[in-house]
């Protein structure tokens, strides 16, 4: 409604609310200039946002960006980048609203995206109940293993490596798991097995995961191979592919973007069925 | 509506549109935590960012916040940014709604404001008129001149200091000069002579200002004095207090917290009535 240019932006809220969430990124810990170029790190820094949208139930709206950069940057690298946040925005029909750029030795980059719920209620982390299914809709694990082939010196297969630089969030998905009535959903950005964690902690019940239910592509299986990795471990455990996981009551019938891995239990944590909590590293092993 | 602990925030968008804007904050640039405490730079981060909320005429309603800190960063630290955020946001009514915190070398803060409209047209930089009336309301010059003091080594008088450390935005007065008609409003971020150069840019109009016009304090006289300095160039030319600066047709009865310093005319620029633009470096002076 009023964009950039100004001492703020202006954004419809139609329904008298406003969904709102905020990552700050930087260089050296969440993307490396060398792996990836200003646009890949601008369409993945909107998406990850987008993707906290559309984890509510909500459609976005706008983005600001808060943009920190070293005096060398060159014009065309930050060309790119905001060319990635438009292209991004632009496959959820929101816009880039405003920003904000200062120097800085190293490139930070914050970002916060804005959603429309449209009349629906926000779908939050704290609403699974024992007997619920647990689907997602996304990739798992691809995001991961691109990142290990990149920190082996590897750039193949390329569609992994691809997956770690621009993630592909399922967002239709979102708002439509709202109204097919989702009682829990969350972007998968830390990994599987620790954001059910925080579901289940939530939603005061466990987690169960069937393994086999897990898809594992030629592609995950031939990286698996070079690193001598387990693929599994990459679809639990790897974040950052943006996937949605949500919980639905049994009777409700999931469209096809949707694959059932699991179900909501009484107890607590997240369980993998065969599968012993071996690395107690995982918080969400923890009761 | 929803705080923090989800994927996203819902905050109030009451009028159906949200005003939204963000800044990025880094240290050695923006603060110093030698200088500040992290209660008076959370108190001075969330204060840019609401002035920039009002400056539209809006009521802040709610922040978020993207932290990057070291690793050894205290915790009492944190909590004493975490308090200067919230008491700042209860001056105004508004809540830390949400937030992201991250591993820095150095501290980095990313805050976005949003704010509601009430049913108003928003106030832009773009609508004075020749014959406006240019007005201010806020403390113009004692950020400048309390940074200048600890540049030198100096923290008397300790007001000007703390105006550097916690400026202290006039809110009320963004959402009531909307009321009353203004025809442009800015926060004054960058110093009055620049930030009014954005409004006379957008305008298409010039602005002239009356030296007599403002205020200068037994305080300014003093540091003025102690640093060789002129205390008009502070008000002039300092950021940092984010004072409010409009304007307003002549007709418009101001109330006391605004006062008059000039008026739009014909023509392009900024003009202080009895200066030649002697520093070149200022922007505003060119046409």
């Amino acid at each position: 409604m009023l964009g950039p240019g100004d001492d703020a932006a202006v954004v419809s809220a139609s329904d008298g609310r406003v969904v709102v969430t905020t990552d700050l990124l930087l260089e050296g810990r969440h993307f490396r200039r060398d792996w990836s170029s200003g646009y890949d790190i601008g369409r993945k820094a909107a998406a990850q946002n987008l993707a906290d949208v559309v984890a509510m139930g909500a459609d976005p709206t706008g983005i600001v960006v808060g943009l920190g950069m070293p005096a060398d940057t060159g014009a065309g690298w930050l060309d790119d980048l905001a060319d990635g946040f438009r292209d991004e925005c632009d496959l959820v029909g929101a816009s880039v609203v405003g920003g904000d750029t200062t120097r800085c030795d190293l490139v930070v980059i914050g970002v916060t995206a804005l959603g429309d719920l449209g009349g629906r209620a926000p779908v939050t982390r704290s609403g699974a109940r024992p007997g619920d299914v647990v689907a997602v809709a996304g990739r798992l694990g691809h995001a991961a293993a691109g990142l290990a082939l990149l920190q082996a010196g590897l750039d193949d297969p390329g569609g992994l490596v691809d997956a770690h630089r621009r993630p592909r969030p399922p967002y239709a998905c979102g708002p439509r798991a709202a109204i097919l009535g989702a009682t829990s959903m969350l972007d998968v950005s830390d990994g599987l097995l620790q954001d059910l964690g925080h579901v289940a902690k939530a939603s005061g019940a466990g987690v169960l995961l069937d393994p086999a239910a897990f898809t594992v592509t030629p592609e995950m299986e031939k990286a698996a191979r070079l690193l001598g990795a387990d693929p599994l471990e990459w679809a639990l455990s790897g974040g950052e592919d943006h996937a949605l996981a949500a919980t639905f009551p049994r009777e409700v019938r999931l469209p096809a973007e949707w694959t059932v891995v699991g179900r909501v239990t009484e107890g607590a944590g997240v369980q993998v069925r065969g599968r012993t909590p071996e690395r107690g590293g995982w918080d969400h092993f923890r009761e």
